[in-house]
Formats: C-alpha cells, sequence, structure tokens
C-alpha cells in the first residue's frame, strides 16, 4: 500500500523542524511542493531548502504543481471554495497515483503545524472517501506559527488556568469572541485588530515570524495600531505578500 | 549577562524535539530540572534521556529540585496558587544565582510548548521583576500536547474558518464555551466531558501522546464516553499518574 507523509515543518525558520520531521523526509520516495502565485515562491523554495540540507544520501523525486487559482473575493462557504478544493483534491489524487509506485512513499511538506488552518488533511480525507485510490497516511507535527511568534515574545498562549480562541480575521471584525480575553488571529487580510481600538488590549504582532524578515511588535493596542499597519503596508509592498499573525489580550 | 533558555522538548515523544531545541541544549552549562513527585518521574526521566541522547561532548551540570507542594484542593486563583508560584520564583532565582556563573547559560526543560499552560516563562518575568537578578531569556517553541494529539488523530485543531477555543477541564465542567463548535480541553481531572453527553459531540481523546503508554480514542462522545472512563480510571491506576488531552468537535 502506498504511504503518504503529511509533515508539518515549522512556521519560517528551518530550524523548526522536528527529529521526526527528519526521519519522515528520509522515508519519502516523491515529495509534492504546491507552487503558490509569484508572491509565494519564497516559500517554495524554503522547502526546497529543507529537501536539500536534511534529505541525506537518498534520490528522490519532486512534484510542483500550480495551486489552483481561488476567488478571494467570495466568502468562506461559497461553491467557489468547494470548487477550488475540488481541484486540489484532483492534483493531490493525480500525485499519489501518478507519481507514486504501489510500494512507494510520497510526502506533503505542509507550513507550520498541519493541524492549524491547513487544509491537506482534509483533502487526503477526500481523497480517501473517493475511493479510487487507497493509501495509509501519517501525520508529523509541526512548530506552528502561533507557537513561534508567542515563543519570539517570550509570552504565553494563554494566561494561568485562563481559556484561549484561535480565529481568523474575518471573524474578528465581526465581533470580540464571547467568553474568552485572550485570542489569537490568523489568516487576517485586513487589520482587524483596528475594529478594537476602543478596548484596552495589548497585542504581541509579529510578520514572518521566523524568517530573514522576520517583524515584531508588541505594546498596549491603541499605542502600537498605527505603527503596526504602516509596518505591514510597508513590509507588503517591498515582498510583495505578508503573513502575520498576533495574540490580543485583554485587560 | 547570564542567558537562560526556556526549551519545548515536545510532548512525550524524543523525537518531537526540534533541531533548534538540539542546538540550544548543547549551548547550556546547566540544566534545571523540577521533580514532581512519585508519580512524574517517569518525565523527570524522559528529560535526562533528551540531554543523554542530544547534549553531545561538552559537559553539562544537572540541577534538581522537588517541586514545592501545592494544595490542589483550593481554586485557581487562591492565596495557595500565589505561594506555590512564589516558591517555585525562589527555586528558580536560586537557580540562576547560585549555579549559573556570570557568563553562563542556564536552561528549563518545558513539556510540550512553553506557551501552553505552563508557568515557567510567568515566572521569569516575576524574578525579573523582583530585580535581584538580571538575565536574558530566549524561548524555543516545542510540539504541544495539542499538536501531538491531533497528529496522531490525523484531524485538524479547527474546521476551515472556524475558531477553537482552548481551555480546561475546569472550565468546561461549568458549561459549553459560547461562539465555537470545536473546544480543546486539557488539565481534566474530572472528565468534563461526561457533562456534555447530551450534545452531538465527535470527541478525539489521547492520553500519554507520543509515549510508549499512549491511548487514543476518538468516536461520537455518547458512544465512547464510558470507554474512555474506563481506560482512563485503568490507566490511572497502573501507572500512578495520568495526562490527558481531547478535542471535542460538535455538529
Ligand atoms: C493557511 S494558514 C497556515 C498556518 C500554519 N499551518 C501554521 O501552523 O502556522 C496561514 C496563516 O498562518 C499565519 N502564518 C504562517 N506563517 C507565519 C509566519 N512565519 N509569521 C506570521 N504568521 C504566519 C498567518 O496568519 C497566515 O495568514
Ligand atoms: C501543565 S499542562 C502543560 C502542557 C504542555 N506545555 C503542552 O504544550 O502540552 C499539562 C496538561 O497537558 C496535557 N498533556 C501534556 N502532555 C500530554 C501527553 N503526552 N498526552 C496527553 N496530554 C498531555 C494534559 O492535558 C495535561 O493535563
Amino acid at each position: 500500500m502506498r504511504k503518504i507523509y503529511v509533515i508539518g515543518i515549522g512556521a519560517g525558520d528551518p530550524d523548526h523542524l522536528t527529529l521526526q520531521a527528519v526521519k519522515a523526509l528520509n522515508k519519502a520516495d516523491a515529495f509534492f511542493i504546491m507552487e503558490k502565485g509569484e508572491e509565494k515562491s519564497d516559500l517554495t523554495g524554503l522547502r526546497r531548502d529543507v529537501l536539500d540540507a536534511h534529505v541525506t544520501g537518498r534520490p528522490y523525486r519532486l512534484v510542483e504543481a500550480r495551486d489552483p487559482e481561488r476567488d478571494r473575493k467570495t466568502s468562506d462557504y461559497s461553491p467557489a471554495v468547494d470548487d477550488w478544493r475540488r481541484r486540489r483534491a484532483d492534483l493531490y489524487e493525480r500525485f499519489i497515483v501518478d507519481d507514486l509506485a504501489e510500494d512507494e512513499c510520497g510526502a506533503f511538506l505542509v507550513w507550520g503545524d498541519p493541524a492549524l488552518y491547513d487544509s491537506t488533511l482534509g483533502i487526503l480525507e477526500e481523497i480517501l472517501e473517493r475511493g479510487a485510490v487507497e493509501f495509509d497516511h501519517e501525520v508529523v507535527p509541526g512548530i506552528s506559527s502561533v507557537s513561534a511568534l508567542l515563543a519570539k515574545h517570550r509570552t504565553g498562549l494563554n494566561r494561568v488556568a485562563r481559556p484561549v480562541q484561535i480565529t481568523t480575521g474575518r471573524r474578528l471584525a465581526e465581533g470580540w469572541p464571547e467568553g474568552v480575553d485572550d485570542v489569537v488571529v490568523m489568516l487576517d487580510a485586513r487589520q482587524a485588530f483596528t475594529r478594537h481600538l476602543d478596548q484596552d488590549l495589548y497585542i504581541y504582532w509579529g510578520a514572518y515570524v521566523g524568517t530573514p524578515d522576520e517583524i515584531l511588535v508588541q505594546g498596549r493596542l491603541s499605542d502600537v495600531s498605527d505603527r503596526i499597519e504602516e509596518l505591514r503596508a510597508r513590509a507588503r509592498e517591498r515582498k510583495g505578500w505578508i503573513m502575520d499573525t498576533y495574540l490580543l489580550r485583554r485587560g
């Protein structure tokens, strides 16, 4: 039976790789890497560097595909998203069927931790449900951008015995989540923190965390919000893309 | 100036260690390890094994201390907890002052990820605030028990574009958190999931995840709840202690 590894490679720093990930990398015959358009080619480069540095004395094949275009203007549950997922599943399925022999092992390199806002596991499930190909799969956890961010700020995700919510920028823009004073925000294209300037919040913000471009800011939200907006806009313009994450802490 | 590393070592599997953690381990002159009473001596052993396996060609000192007893029956914000933290801070401060020379480097090995329900960072802050000793500190993120659990169950922390809450057993026992359908529960000594059998929930449960004693169960909560309670009680009796974590998913 074919074997698929889904390997979390950490969120930017090549040293985020775990020993378990290095071992899994060295078992794969072929790697599948998704190109995400110009702005993400730096990240594809980082994945290739990880392979160069850690796959030792073992030949491997690299299969690259272009991420199906996705209509970013439509909402999260639209048919456009279903369609995008289906086309991604088609690509992954073709990789498994066409690029791996029956007794071979393939791997998907996933940014950060595969458990956090990543579609790989869901798409593999979908392929298994279709039933056209069988495979065994194993997940290797990775350092998420959230862990990386908090380590750099030397703070915790939650306060003692308190809950924390992890959510998206889109949701934070709709309102402050109920029942929590600590909120981690990901996938925020529109600086949703600016909607909450009236609250007594502290922000731990980071962009490109773990990479040479890393930017970190922390402080009272009302004090540092403008600076973050400015840094963010400038960095985004310079590099053509940005990934940032933040923790908001109330009170 | 003294330098302190706070190193996340992962949640049970020695291969959770990151390359960054291995590098940090090899910079420390002394390690501080807290003994947590008989039931936790297995974990102390694991920390020693990590040092044996990964600190190479470099002498180091191991400083062990017994965790101050804590009155577990009192509530989270009681004076007993403040007192316990203060005594822990005293121990850590003594380690830094007495066991490290001015130009040396010390390390705390933290279970899982230092950002998640761990007191080390807060205690180091407290020591810095006291002002009796100065030091620089750096945090190395680790694979949390949450990431490890979800990898084993091959599922995500959150569903597409949805939020997730991470909370404690004590809080889940008080009621289902507002505004989320996905809840991760840690530090649950009283099987708080049994309070929510009336809901349509799916559970991904794991104890001693990543260790040779690992137990995993997933299924509809109403179907598997009894089995988890039984497995949990048996394991706890056999080993004398247990650590388990779970994700509850609604709908
Ligand atoms: C599709 S999600 C993938 C998350 C990834 N699986 C993880 O564990 O970090 C992409 C989001 O992750 C966050 N992100 C990923 N890498 C980051 C980094 N190096 N610095 C800051 N944020 C990052 C950003 O919020 C970005 O919008
Ligand atoms: C004080 S917290 C520390 C958490 C740790 N910093 C982390 O990142 O996993 C202890 C709780 O973590 C969870 N835990 C830690 N290791 C675990 C493991 N190997 N399997 C299951 N749960 C674990 C349990 O919920 C336990 O009550």
